[in-house]
């Protein structure tokens, strides 16, 4: 319980705020996850019975899902029937003393049980309402269902994405879920400082097809300039080149030459006498013939091994790097050194998983190295009840 | 000029409040745009000459990136060297009226230039500084160069996006940079929120490689959990089945049933006597034998097109979609009702380019759907330093 952010004070930019959080399966947990890290309070209101769906999603660790926890780490548990009246009381309780209300359900469903937008403003006026959907709480399919997959391939990321005319594949992290939580954290974060000036929360609406055709930056350039939407182009970049995975003599790796100075750097180091020539001296012109210069470089790095190019290629300030499986990135020096993998505790205090660590590094924020555990279901609805007595 | 943020007031978060903006490329002007949607004045501070890199980038319209237009809508621009006595006089001047700093440069580079946090903390201890990098400003690897194809490949994102058994592609959108830019905007978002307690302004040191980590969620948890680093699964999701892409007459579409009352809905619609059937009955189950249940749900679909299959489950509750291409998903009905593709205007106020709109939808935000042009290179000098003087 003393590691959870009831208590913070002082530095974190988000101690002393209470999240109520009655979001489940991965947007909306990952940003609370966010404000958790950033000092606030997180509340999680689970549905009595089973949860959140991703205590029951794989891998599991001594019976719990370790998705769960690497999600959920120092937020509290109370599980609420919202239909119950004894619990809508507790709920109405807890509504009353949060600054920030966290919901992932279809649009409706919470002016059904009589915690819309406008109820909740008018009851409780300082309160950041902050949802997240599938698509939205406006236009003309706001209550159609979503989930990562569907709105990934919707939103047209996976078209983009993939090996030139073979089927598209999914973006292997869920960017379809995670993308919207980063914009649903943007929005509280944006509320809270509109909230300084006026006294007054503000409801955020994100869809899970907004945030996905908010990546799309060149693909809707491109489409919007020549009216050809671009296709798939493998491990290549479509608008820069050289940009991509080359084959060194023991696999692959990357140079990523993003503009003239660099790509006459990469033809010095690599002894290819190619700045000049007007197939190439220009990013439009490489770009063009990106598979002709792609062999030409390759013609010269199949013959050593991907560590000596990588760093031959850095000494000479030229952007490279391996390719790494997620157990490699785990062991890296650079994110170990930057407390980029962090122990999620179990409830002795001993470290039980590893999850990703803050990205967020900020001069006043501590970064410590370990998580609180995630909470099990219900666990916290007795310190929950007490806190509420005390305080009213 | 009347267009850009300059003279905001109210409603927006960020109105009021000057940006000065060191960063080129992606990461950084996405952050930026970001904040200039929230309200926020932006100023591009270029280098002479060349300006942004991205301004030599296809694809090309009138002789202008549509790419730097769609990133850097609504900005000033000055183009100052910041080795000249009296660039730098001017540089100074607008430092003592900003709120907040970004920069992308090699850790260092600051520094050197008399610039780092610690003098500018010194001199302007409001000024809030937002630093985004390859790999971050600790370390022992912060002085290597990076792209967004470096930390895709470096941080684990290629590794486990593409086809099984075939070579790694590259996420079609830039999420290297776009993820850092997102981070750095919660980041100084949240150093705002705690100036207003505080009166200081506070560092953020984002790396993109930090970043890509934090996108991997399930591939930690199950690399964590097993030893054993995820690969590549194409178009379906590692931990949740039916969660992928199935083949009708007419092409593919996508099924995501996450969790077991979805899955016996489908059942249900499909007719496939599958809900009690002891190898499908639960998730981690599903997940094992996703291989054959793919086949049993096409053996059903691979009749009839897409469309009627989206239609049919769609009224059954289970989330389902098409697979879009980005010119198709930039006429789709529900993101148009959404406001998500908007008209950068030109200099004369015609619509010029497209590019997507603001995600994060707020209820006291106003949601315009046309931009002010992205600024030639140094076309507000003389209105910024008339400001200068003005203000002194």
């Amino acid at each position: 319980m003393s590691q959870s952010n009831e208590n913070t004070a002082g530095a974190a930019p988000l101690a002393g705020l209470t999240v109520l959080d009655l979001t489940h399966v991965l947007a909306g947990p990952y940003a609370s996850m966010t404000l958790s890290d950033l000092g606030a309070r997180v509340i999680k209101v689970e549905r009595p019975g089973l949860g959140d769906d991703t205590r029951a999603f794989p891998p599991f660790k001594d019976g719990e899902s370790a998705y769960f926890a690497t999600i959920n780490h120092g937020k509290e548990s109370i599980a609420l029937n919202l239909k119950d009246t004894s619990d809508r009381s507790v709920f109405e309780q807890l509504l009353s003393k949060s600054d920030i209300l966290l919901e992932n359900y279809r649009p409706g469903v919470m002016d059904r049980l009589g915690y819309g937008w406008d109820q909740l403003h008018a009851q409780h006026p300082h309160l950041i309402y902050g949802a997240v959907s599938g698509f939205g709480h406006t236009g003309p399919e706001a209550l159609r269902p979503a989930y990562d997959m569907v709105v990934q391939a919707r939103g047209g990321v996976m078209s983009i994405t993939g090996e030139r005319d073979r089927e598209p594949v999914r973006v292997g992290a869920s960017i379809g879920d995670i993308a919207a939580g980063m914009f649903l954290t943007q929005g509280v974060l944006a509320a809270l400082i509109a909230r300084e000036k006026t006294g007054l929360g503000q409801k955020i609406d994100i869809a899970m097809l907004d945030s996905q055709l908010a990546l799309l930056e060149h693909a809707i350039a491109i489409t919007s300039v020549t009216g050809d939407a671009p296709r798939p182009s493998g491990a290549r970049h479509p608008s820069i080149a050289p940009f991509e995975t080359f084959h060194a003599k023991d696999g692959l790796f990357v140079i990523a030459a993003g503009n003239d100075a660099l790509f006459a750097q990469l033809c010095v180091t690599l002894n290819l006498p190619l700045a000049q020539d007007p197939r190439f001296s220009t990013n439009p012109e490489r770009c063009k013939n990106a598979r002709l210069l792609k062999r030409l470089i390759e013609a010269v790095t199949i013959d050593k091994p991907a560590e000596h190019w990588i760093e031959l290629l850095t000494q000479a300030g030229i952007p490279t790097g391996p390719i790494q499986t997620v157990d490699q990135v785990m062991q890296d020096p650079q994110i170990l050194a930057r407390n980029m993998v962090v122990d999620v505790l179990d409830q002795s205090g001993s470290p039980a998983y590893v999850a990703a660590g803050n990205p967020i590094k900020m001069s006043a924020l501590p970064d410590p190295s370990t998580r609180a555990p995630a909470p099990k279901l219900d666990e916290h609805r007795d310190h929950i009840l007490r806190w509420l007595e005390k305080s009213s």
